[in-house]
């Protein structure tokens, strides 16, 4: 077994001028105030086992730059942690052993929009949304739409393999990614993949580098795969009784009902409340409900749209559904939509501190024995928890909190949240679905990955950075 | 840089011994028939540099088995080579270094059909076109769909990420494969992945495991995604006048008709001549048209189908198409699919010895400089050719023959691989689309991969095997 060395040198104003000869003295800031603003994402710092702060902040224009650097880092063991927009949600772009923070948001350039190939090829920075834009200016879809893609970068989205509203029928950020360049922790810059549909020469090593979390090299140019835009997109908002009926109706929608929806998305009563209050707005049955569906239908044929439409509603409707509401103009589905991707703003804006956000999976099967198990143990515990997430991807978010203020809240919280964990691998979940393990979850990865799995994640990193000087200290416990 | 360790025991009448107390007296067979039958693929071994057998082959009928044989074999430093059904296409099953040959054949049962979270649990050696049954039976889909699909196993079919013929719709094998239980090379039994539909807890080693022919771990069961099965399928057969009218009214399909077929499947002159010769059947305008298409539509509402397939036909007129033949029932469908599937016998048969068989990629807009520049180079070489393949994709099978015998034939066949190498790399593609690297293209990954891409599958090659004994000598040469 390798040593792993996490041995690094301090960032002197040494470090400081060596990397202002990479990237210019626009390039470079020791700036405390901006330091620490880029050392963070959306973890609060309260929620880490403690502060973590870089001492650099270097802010690469291309690859050459980002080579120099990687080159310089090993040569001085100095660690450097990637960051795109800072939108993560597991400490991934937070620098463990401080040292470098990069920043990848000058390197925001849409390279090329292959219209023959379907493909779109981008720098990391590119805000997400950016590239669902541009393709649809051509009538083309590209369908990676995590909640955060206003402002997340398309570089984020690759290294946490980041979900969204759109997986059940099209798959993950890497389902899309067919290309990727690369500069590896030794600064070699190489390419993985390129505009092909398939490639089994070598390993698979672009969806190695998805969901790696910016451990194995840092991505500088991301080809992603584009389709035919549907012509009729249509929203349903479905409220129904209870948990359990919603949860029961999802598999009868694809079976009997033959579809496979693009969104199948779920709100609990507390996350429509809190949204609503949020928002300062009203959704319908938001009292009435125990949970709502946001279903998404696409096709090419406005009739057989409706037709699926009009099935899946008597299907919801047989499964206990309070009503169907249909959207299918601009003006309600954007309601809609700006409903669901504000959920998380409105639980963390209502419980800023005392609070866990989990991101756990289940097989889909098993999402009704969850969200029982759920309530039972939030009231076991004492906790309060709002869940709403990807339902036909078993994927729930689910925030654990505390209303009134007790200087044991996390020991309260986290005694929700372990048993919580200890239910979801019982049920053969996981637990991450999108947002990655990072800092904030590495030492819980052992509840849910066996040691040899743990030992092959600790391999494959050495195997790409012997140095061990690429965003060290992440996804499992070191 | 690791030293990696070629040098193996060999196996002796101790070494027999040892393996019939894991796998019982009818687990294994040290008989020179038998060895060498399991021994191959469906590479033919005059085409691979020097003759390959390994010294004893066993029958696992579980993982325990699998798991105590790699114990010994790290331990005694005897090669071991994993097999599914034989049908490679790269020697990837081939023993470089003679040893243990391992055969799957006799883990074949389907475990689990979960109907509430639409998958389907099978071990490696169950035949593909089984589980396609399995899933149909339910009115689900197992959208994997390998040519060799009747005789293929899984497990193979996952190793070498298979393709075939929906991977422009519904991706390769890959794209299917949620989880897996694999052997490591020292033994250790572990679970990549499982019934979920996202999981970004560590690294994705499911996607690493697969393509990665048996090199990295043995698969002793596979979790596969299934999806509701489309109501109504149409295959189209669209004769061009010219090859590259047919490429050029692929792209148009895809974005003028806003249709992804679940098929795209190319069909050249020679190709079409020689199938009609080896089933002794015949196909429309087989001797007027340089081309012909498949396109295969799926739907569950008929009459927007047959809109769609109106327009694309419309679409392929166009284009230069002489006409359309709809295939809408079993007899026509099976026709035309027992063609396409049997292409690759009909060229062999026909070219058994002085031939090199191709799976060459390109970016799909590339097609028609591919096959512009594949009719030059054959022409300046003295070789014929046959092309047929997977064109949605830009994955085309291509197999370069001599109808004369000269002792010559392999320098004269080689010059004309090399050139079409040179063309597309040129062109952006690469080496193999689904067929694998293995053994027999191992030498040629370097015109198309760099030397830090190289020496990264080494390196993580190591990083799972540090003992070098599953399946040596593949996929890069050593």
């Amino acid at each position: 077994m390798t040593a792993y060395n996490f041995n690094f040198s301090k960032v002197t104003s040494q470090t400081v001028e060596d990397l202002t000869a990479i990237f210019g003295v626009s390039g470079v800031s020791a700036d405390a105030e901006k330091v620490e603003a880029y050392s963070r994402d959306e973890v609060a710092p309260h929620l880490l086992d403690k502060k973590y702060t870089a001492d650099v902040v270097c802010f690469a224009e291309n690859t050459e730059q980002i080579s120099a650097l990687m080159k310089y880092a090993c040569s001085h063991r100095i660690p450097v942690t990637p960051r795109g927009a800072g939108t993560g949600l597991s400490g991934g772009a937070v620098p463990a052993y401080r040292g470098i923070e990069l920043s990848l948001e000058r390197m925001n350039r849409i390279l090329d929009l292959d219209l023959d190939n379907l493909t779109i090829t981008v720098e990391p920075g590119v805000v997400t949304s950016e590239i669902n834009k541009a393709a649809a200016e051509k009538h083309l879809l590209y369908a990676g739409d995590p909640c955060s893609g206003d402002v997340s970068f398309i570089g984020g989205n690759v290294a946490e393999n980041a979900g969204g509203n759109k997986v059940i029928k099209y798959g993950a950020t890497g389902s899309h990614v067919l290309g990727l360049e690369v500069v590896l922790p030794d600064g070699r810059v190489t390419q993985f993949g390129g505009k092909r549909r398939k490639d089994v020469t070598g390993y698979d090593f672009v969806h190695l580098m998805v969901g790696s979390e910016g451990t194995l090299g840092i991505i500088t140019k991301i080809i992603l795969r584009l389709m035919p835009s549907p012509s009729f997109i249509v929203d349903l908002l479905v409220p129904f009784g209870t948990v359990q009926q919603a949860i029961k109706a999802v598999p009868e929608i694809m079976t009997r009902g033959k579809a496979v929806p693009s969104s199948i998305e779920f709100i609990d009563k507390q996350s429509m409340l809190l949204t609503e209050q949020y928002l300062q707005t009203k959704f319908p049955f938001s009292h009435e409900a125990d949970a709502h569906l946001i279903l998404q239908f696409e096709g090419n044929d406005r009739e057989s749209l409706s037709d699926e439409i009009e099935k899946i509603g008597d299907i919801c409707m047989e499964n206990g559904a309070l009503e169907i509401y249909v959207a299918d103009n601009r003006t309600t589905k954007d309601k809609l939509w700006k409903g669901r991707k504000s959920i998380a703003e409105a639980v963390w804006s209502y419980a800023p501190v005392q609070i866990a956000n989990e991101d756990i999976v289940v097989p889909t099967s098993r999402c009704a024995e969850l969200m029982e198990g759920l309530q039972r143990i939030c009231g076991e515990c004492g906790v309060k928890y709002a869940a709403y997430g990807h339902l036909g991807d078993g994927n729930m978010h689910v925030s654990l909190y505390l209303e009134d203020e007790t200087p044991q809240w996390k020991d309260i919280i986290n005694n929700a949240k372990y048993a919580l964990y200890d239910l979801v691998a019982q049920l053969g979940g996981t637990l991450t679905g999108e947002h990655g393990v990072g800092l904030k979850r590495a030492h819980d990865v052992a509840r849910f990955l066996d040691s040899t799995q743990i030992d092959l994640i600790k391999r494959v990193k050495i195997a790409f950075d012997p140095d061990n000087i690429l965003n060290p200290g992440k996804i499992v416990p070191w």
